[in-house]
């Protein structure tokens, strides 16, 4: 007998801490679920907020756990980033508080990456080499007119040893000094982020399920698009949250293991 | 003939730059009007928001100008912090995201100067040497339990060679990653900073004056508690400013040299 699955969606679009793998292990089931989903014909993408590593980490990650996925399918707020800023303003220079994964892709976007102030745009992201003379020298870019542009929102990253400082101090820290308002946020909830994943897949919003452990973040912003939304209990969110009924998912699985009947 | 005075009042606080001097240059007269006031018996304090230098550094450089100063009559918001955190929590262990001035002040008044998250309190300063491991360990320390304390608001400090980050860069970074916010800002316009130099002259606030070129930290503090305004146009504040009308110093001098007829 063929699986039949929660739901029909030909696109689907999923986060990954928390939802296909925690830290180091995956979600029991998760394997088999994506492997069932694509063995139907449907097409998988992969999102994530995180700037630190390369899309080719998160890949190789994926196929190490038993989920064979090509760079392709791996969609970071760095390569968002990259993509938008691209659209805004072609080559522009740049600075960047931020990791080598996002200064790779910005360059491989054809950015000029400078380490002044000598720019159009300061790109702020988790970076955890941040200090004062970046903070320094994105005032100085501000001063002289350099725009502000962010990978994503979080306030934290949860680590196997704990939650550390993620972009939001950095952007806060750059906010205070300047006065100045970051104007685009590309990562998770922005919709910037799902409309590079859904031109990946080819489709529409309508066409398509999004699938997350975080109600403010993968579900609100599916929803806010038109997404089928599918909340998992496996990461942050806890089965006796009350914002669930509030944001009213379109669904609601235990684990991704049961997406797949 | 006896110099004549602006205003009768016996204690005189003064602030620093762009009142007493602007960078390394006296402000003309400066010298004589202080010392003037001395002369006739008046008590003169001096107060500094900023953090990254020590109170004897302030004392020498007035000296260096021609007013010669004592260093117990130098204010700064290191020593008001210490005083104050040593009347909410003395002796506590704590972290310091601030420069080794600072430091110096809190051991000089018993602190249990720290650099790892186990403390009762996360002490946040205009910090050149702030970092992300800094970010981290304050993160730790409030997840943890421990409260926030400030030097100084500013959002960044003059320079001879411009400006740049101040306090409020680190305390927002700190704000964000731990979505609490700072419990108490010791320094200008914070009424701790006048209070600790009012009991510094021994007296009450209606017997004193405040002299600035600040109208949103000097002006606005000074009316707030009672003390008679100065505000000086040497400075920040330019004498066409529509918030001159609107705040109200009680006296508005184009210079310190004027305090004397």
């Amino acid at each position: 007998m063929p699986p039949t699955f929660a739901l029909p969606h030909r696109g689907w679009l999923f986060d990954l801490d928390g939802t296909v793998y925690r830290g180091q292990s995956l979600v029991p089931g998760a394997d088999a679920a994506i492997a069932a989903l694509r063995a139907a014909g449907r097409r998988v993408a992969f999102l994530s907020n995180k700037p630190i590593q390369t899309r080719d980490e998160y890949a190789r990650k994926l196929t190490r756990l038993g989920i064979p996925t090509p760079v392709d399918d791996v969609i970071n707020s760095s390569l968002v980033l990259a993509r938008h800023l691209a659209r805004l303003d072609r080559g522009a220079p740049v600075f960047v508080i931020g990791e080598p994964p996002l200064i790779g892709e910005l360059r491989d976007h054809g950015f000029e990456v400078r380490t002044d102030h000598r720019v159009r745009w300061v790109v702020i992201a988790f970076d955890r080499t941040f200090d004062y003379a970046k903070l320094n020298t994105a005032l100085q870019a501000v001063r002289q007119g350099a725009r502000l542009i962010a990978t994503n929102p979080d306030r934290t990253c949860p680590t196997e040893s704990g939650e550390i400082p993620d972009c939001a101090g950095m952007t806060a820290a750059v906010e205070a000094v300047t006065g100045h308002t970051v104007e685009v946020v590309v990562g998770k909830p922005s919709p910037i982020i799902l409309e590079v994943a859904l031109a990946h897949l080819g489709m529409t919003a309508s066409q398509c399920a999004i699938v997350g452990d975080r109600l403010e973040t993968d579900i609100v912003m599916g929803k806010r698009l038109g997404l089928a939304t599918v909340l998992v209990l496996t990461g942050i969110t806890p089965a006796g949250d009350p914002r669930i009924a509030e944001i009213a998912p379109d669904l609601i699985l235990s684990s991704l293991r049961d997406l797949v009947r």
